[in-house]
């Protein structure tokens, strides 16, 4: 004779990733706090968010649209195209506001443990969009991890064969950090990768 | 021309305790890739979970009924009575499986610079609670901050005029940590609440 529907409700809520069952139950204490009219509200946005939201036809972004807001943003500079993993990682990038040129979506990245190879990605789709030569760099923005890294070189090898000018965002010590607190092997990168000052 | 059911998405999580934006993102990323069942499914939770849930009129505990389950429980120790400041606690507490009495919600802890005192607080309730004699035992499980603190301390010195015996759960250093770890008022207070061995 438990709670049910609290119970219910915490286990929906500690299927969400990082989402364990205590933060569900806080989660959910709020929930019973709140107005009601927010809770509709709330529930509304995360149906509406999985029914009309699709992924970009070019470049694999989520998008209300066939084609996504960037994509058909006459304002980017079309030359540049950064690869990224998933399309969360351009949500990230375009909150610096830094990088006007255009996006490609991998859909994850190279990891065989995880039975993830080139074929499961969506590399065919870049290998065509940078062969017309609109492209003249193609930005990796891949995570700096191994998974991360060895898809960056695997796509950098196939790049290169367009004669297309190939970057990789930098890796380093966090701004604001400091060495104490950073592990060896970002150091390490960070004392290889040395810039002139 | 941005993607503004994501964004609102992001926002309506945003609201969530302990969820900034980046992670309102991530889970909104996530329900991306989720089935539209599942997505609906905890939608439905969460409304039915505000619509359905009200405050047990004995002890404050959420429920699905007038009163709680704990509260209508016969198997329940009578005459201990733990005194919370929200019903989560509870939801923490029981998950020990430990203590069989029953609960208090007193709805918050005095705060005078949140503008909260003893007036806010289930108070009155907990003192008619303890005043016909079958409660033999008060247990003070308020947080062990300032205000926690303090609310245990105006409550046990209330409750005494009831002629109770009052306890309060133990503060200490948190099993399977390390003294270096643990910050100096722990420590503090645990060698001064030092037990026999």
């Amino acid at each position: 004779m438990k709670n049910r529907i609290f119970e219910r409700c915490v286990g929906e809520l500690s299927k969400l990733p990082g989402i364990g069952r205590k933060t569900a139950a806080r989660l959910a204490l709020h929930i019973l706090k709140t107005d009601a009219e927010h809770v509709k509200s709330l529930a509304e946005s995360l149906v509406e968010l999985k029914e009309k939201t699709v992924f970009c036809k070019i470049c694999g972004n989520m998008s209300e649209t066939e084609t996504c807001h960037i994509c058909t943003d006459d304002y980017r500079n079309r030359s540049q195209l950064c690869v990224v993993e998933e399309a969360k990682d351009i949500y990230i990038l375009e909150a610096t506001g830094f990088f006007r040129g255009l996006y490609h979506v991998l859909g994850g990245r190279i990891s065989p443990l995880d039975g993830i190879g080139p074929d499961e990605l969506r590399i065919e789709e870049l290998l065509q969009r940078t062969k017309d030569g609109s492209v003249t760099e193609v930005i990796l923005a891949t995570n700096p991890d191994i998974e991360g890294e060895t898809t960056a070189i695997y796509l950098s090898k196939l790049l290169k064969k367009n004669n297309l000018k190939i970057t990789k965002i930098a890796s380093g010590i966090p701004i604001g950090t400091n060495l104490e607190y950073t592990d060896e092997i970002t150091l390490l990168k960070a004392m290889e990768q040395r810039k002139d000052f």
